[in-house]
């Protein structure tokens, strides 16, 4: 008998339809002999609701209720599942992030795991019931409030509850069924992959890919957790993301796949007086207003001792940062701001870069010969990422994708409404 | 600077903008030097939908996950209006029954509150804060699961709340300015009434009027609260329900109002064999079929020694007390069991009948005018209620309320959309 947590996904919980098989699902796993402890977000559309009718009483709502306002979305979703578990012929508890015992942080809106105690969920285990914990959320340590764990919270959740429970398994299901060398709908020949260790996870996560969450993937290596990416919509075993990169001999290593971004914007600051401190200036300047920063390139300094300043960042925080770095302006008297949105961002991914010369060669030729230009180019010991222009991503995927033949030979499954 | 609790129903808080509207009216007595403690129900079809939902994954949800899922409304609801009076100048925080303190029984869908610790809900209030509380909700003392308190539920959370802070006002506010000698949607003519006692505003409530429920007005008096009724859409000082019948002068005790009930049922059992124990039997098995009874009228048994069983109940649990009566029938030997659901109350209540004799003549007399027939009577020291044909009820009322000249000369003001 083994302990088994299951994640689904707003989209796998979108009606009462969807609510019904995957109770279906969950019951069919305890019937086979396990402990089942399910995780769910809330479902479909409630979060965009809630959020668009917090912007309807107040535009800037305080971050302590909308953590309050959130929350209730995962506790409808978790008791609507019980309640078809049960007309399933099984018997399930729900329990909030609170009452499962998962303890946060103060920050509202992107609150940190501290601790899991999950003994109503363990007491529920014991009695026979399945267990459903609300993603999402928990309750902070220092003033008892109600938090919400930011982006990817639910699989964060769910990997902090393995960990917590010492699970066997932890599944995470969602509309695909699994990760893959590159996303299946720009290329058609990408191969389901069987396994992925940690750090690839992670570096893929962080390079686009949306599959599984960073903040979950970082838990799951910390605490030695396999997640096994899973389709709600197939009994197919998807892709286990376990192990590390130590652990592959150094001759198997291998490229592992293609990730893409669309989601960045970046700026330049041209001009820039070439003197020490102008940049740590520029840098701090954005990072105050905690905006996060991705990739950076600094020109060589001209005849007139100036220099431009380029970076990368969430096109979200583009308007802002703008208007911060517009500021300076006087103080450190550079040319001027520029903001281009017309960016993506594609990486390659793969512990066997690190022992395999010529990957980046290999990697700029593909880009070359299909006409694309880099940008900014920026690697890390498994990974080469750079920035190109948004209208040629596709393209850029593909050529990589075929530069380092990791096609399969059977076309890549797509669902309908895969909103990925 | 006084300590005032005020509730908010679902009609009150059913869109954004009557949220921003109550948010208002909120912040204005907070800023004209009071603390305030908010109590919400969910927001207008809140409930019916997730009502709605349950049914969709399991026509019989279990309890537990029912309390769990409606819980969400007042969530919801209470924290769009925290965030609605931050954008109207002032803060406020919003609590679940539970972050609030309210201690229940374990009985899912119809907990009685044990014990209310508000102590969250101070500390806010001394911080300066408006604090909010989720109505209809607490938590159970025995099996800390999330409860909720049945019919009337945020009502009673606001009296418990305002008992247990020592409140200097309970206002309910709804879409009705007060409380009448009448529903004015039937009588033209019906006075709002300054002031309820206690003892007639219980009878008046368990007689079938709305406006307030009968456990939150057994809890104010029971701990001296002084309840307000008020309209959300006007400034009117609305009815005070406070003092008892006790501290009324007898020569000063009135009839105070007529209230009319739609919901029952009546079911005859005919030719049940008159012996010590039938009628007993028959009780208990509506009893253990959890269905409370009103109105009972037994026949003189006729010579062939049968009698016929009256009783009126629920129109809700009509059809299940049918069912459980059939099975009696060989055991019992009676002859039928007849069901009608045509039937309505209209009672008459008032300190004043305990010390004017000819009230019951007088209330018989207006009907017989009008070609009501009495099918049941019942009185208690402050009441009459009558059974009649559902079709005569409108009738019934307008006749007695003119018999015991309660009109006043102001037409009464109906708003649009009252749902009462």
């Amino acid at each position: 008998m083994a302990l088994v947590v299951q994640k689904y996904g707003g989209s796998s919980l979108e009606s009462a339809d969807r609510i019904k098989r995957v109770a279906e699902r969950i019951v069919a796993t305890k019937k086979a002999g396990n402990d089942v402890v399910v995780v769910c977000s809330a479902m479909g559309d409630t979060t965009d609701e809630l959020l668009d009718l917090a912007q309807q009483v107040n535009p800037v709502p305080p971050e302590r209720e909308m953590d309050m306002l959130l929350t209730a979305g995962e506790r409808i979703s978790n008791a609507l599942v019980a309640m078809a578990i049960s007309a399933h012929g099984a018997e399930a508890w729900s329990f909030t992030g609170s009452q499962a015992g998962v303890v946060t942080t103060a920050v509202h809106g992107n609150a940190r795991i501290i601790d899991v105690t999950p003994s109503r969920v363990t007491e529920a285990l014991e009695q026979g019931y399945i267990a459903l914990v609300a993603g999402f959320q928990g309750v902070s340590q220092d003033t008892k409030d109600i938090t919400t764990l930011g982006r990817g919270g639910s699989d964060t959740t769910a990997v902090a509850l393995a960990a917590a429970l010492s699970a066997d398994a932890c599944e995470i299901y969602s509309d695909v069924d699994g990760v893959y060398t590159a996303d299946p709908r720009i290329v058609p020949d990408a191969k389901k992959l069987d396994t992925v260790p940690y750090e690839e996870m992670l570096e893929l996560a962080a390079s686009g890919s949306k599959i599984l969450h960073l903040r979950s993937v970082e838990y799951a290596r910390r605490y030695g957790v396999p997640i096994r990416v899973r389709s709600s919509y197939s009994d197919k075993p998807g892709t286990t993301v376990a192990g590390s990169i130590e652990e592959i001999p150094v001759e198997q290593a291998l490229i592992t796949g293609v990730a893409h971004d669309r989601s960045e914007a970046k700026i330049t600051v041209t001009g820039v007086p070439d003197h020490a401190g102008a940049a740590a200036r520029i840098f701090r300047t954005i990072a105050a207003a905690e905006i996060d920063i991705d990739m950076v390139l600094q020109n060589v300094s001209n005849t007139a001792g100036r220099t431009d300043i380029t970076f990368t960042l969430s096109k979200a925080n583009g308007p802002k940062a703008v208007g911060e770095l517009e500021k300076l302006k006087p103080e450190l008297g550079f040319t001027t701001v520029l903001y281009d949105d017309q960016v993506g961002k594609v990486s390659l991914v793969g512990a066997g870069m690190r022992s395999h010369p010529g990957v980046t060669a290999t990697f700029c030729e593909a880009l070359a010969k299909v006409g694309v230009n880099i940008e900014i180019i920026n690697t890390s010991e498994i990974r080469i990422s750079v920035l190109i222009r948004d209208a040629q991503l596709d393209e850029a995927v593909r050529a990589i994708h075929d530069a380092f033949e990791l096609g399969g030979d059977e076309e890549a499954v797509v669902y309908a409404g895969s909103g990925r």
